[in-house]
């Protein structure tokens, strides 16, 4: 898993087919991730017909890899089929709850992940599209998804036809805390954050984003608390549909 | 990443030491998976002191590998971090709410599953608790997590001291659907549960289970509805407490 140094989000992708067989050995791989209590609570859609794409577009933001890429993944927790299979054997299935849902949600997030991993360790470019939980209801529709099954992320997947610039990350150290929680201070957020600030494309990006500091971006144009309020209430109506809460 | 194929949960460990050194190797490694604007909304909670292991295992029902395994993670949502950086960088953070949350935790469970696949291809053992959100609030009392800080994933490390026998899975076709979701039938499920339920070790947990199928075992002992109600009340309540809704 050396490639994961070089690692960066693929969002332009080249004519090379992603094939059904390649699809289906890296999916059954993830398989070996960990799940709770062997029940494997996700799902995913495959969509590579190019009008399913179009639809989905708008629920992602238009962002242009959706229609670009070969293959378009949404995972769904899910505890529809567990719940089918308990009926049909006698068991009497508790899952509409928000525990469940997080449970599955896990399940499928972790699944995701570890297929990314494989995925890239072949050589495809993938992009994670967070934006799943932002327009769930549209996603539900189109994908047909019924009760108990609730997407949590999209990827889009290709034969890469870019080689962007590797984003910054934080120092590991902003990250780890020794036993307990060691609250963040002035002093030690300006130390973590020193070098992202200071990188050239970071200033740029404050710069055609027209704002003071690069935070702001993410709290004044991007993740704006008016938004994720109005989103929030979707995605909590959309669990309210699936019967999760 | 072929030894994915391998793959078990290890739940025992030998005397050999898992150095900071390479716990902090493969953490920053880990670093490269993707996550919501890079911003990194997570924190990662190292117990090592055997004191701390011994007050973290009730909240994880005992279960005998918390105390026993060198380094237990915990991987928790945190919008903490981002929210003191934006506050102190003249920005207006509005995390406080269930998409926020809902964005954490997506990318500390990424973060989380892409550490476990290099900690394993580094030959540690690793088993992930999902009782981490069973019992957050005792969690959060005794790491002393902040506000809009939550745990949503533990994972206990050593070096194994054991091969258990590897898990069934279900074939990938009962995972897959192809554009819109295909929904499951009575035939369809035997289909698909056919080796599962037909397997030497599963008929012997449904025999010192007591029960009648396999998956009663998921509905009428563990995960029971009545369990899963009060536990999804608790995990609301500590939401709560961390203000995310």
């Amino acid at each position: 898993m050396n490639n994961i140094f070089n690692r960066r989000s693929i969002r332009k992708y080249n004519n090379r087919e992603v094939s059904n067989a390649l699809l289906k050995e890296l999916l059954s791989k993830a398989e070996r991730t960990p799940t709770m209590g062997n029940l494997q609570l996700y799902s995913v859609v495959v969509t590579r017909n190019s009008e399913m794409k179009h639809k989905l577009a708008p629920a992602h933001f238009n962002q242009p890899m959706v229609e670009n890429a070969a293959v378009v993944l949404t995972f769904c927790a899910d505890f529809r089929r567990t719940t089918i299979w308990a009926e049909n054997r006698k068991g009497t299935p508790g899952y509409n709850n928000f525990l469940s849902f997080m449970n599955a949600a896990t399940d499928a997030l972790l699944y995701c992940q570890t297929f990314t991993n494989l995925a890239e360790a072949e050589g495809l470019g993938t992009c994670f599209l967070g934006t799943t939980i932002y327009n769930s209801k549209a996603i539900i529709e189109l994908l047909k998804l019924p009760k108990l099954v609730m997407p949590v992320a999209t990827l889009t997947i290709g034969w890469p036809d870019e080689m962007p610039e590797q984003p910054d990350r934080l120092p590991i150290e902003s990250i780890l805390h020794e036993e307990t929680y060691t609250d963040y201070t002035a002093e030690s957020i300006d130390l973590y954050y020193k070098v992202k600030e200071s990188l050239k494309e970071n200033k740029h990006f404050v710069e055609i984003n027209h704002t003071e500091t690069l935070a702001q971006i993410f709290t004044d144009i991007r993740y704006k608390k008016s938004d994720n309020e109005v989103m929030s209430k979707n995605l909590l109506d959309a669990l309210k549909q699936q019967e999760f809460i």
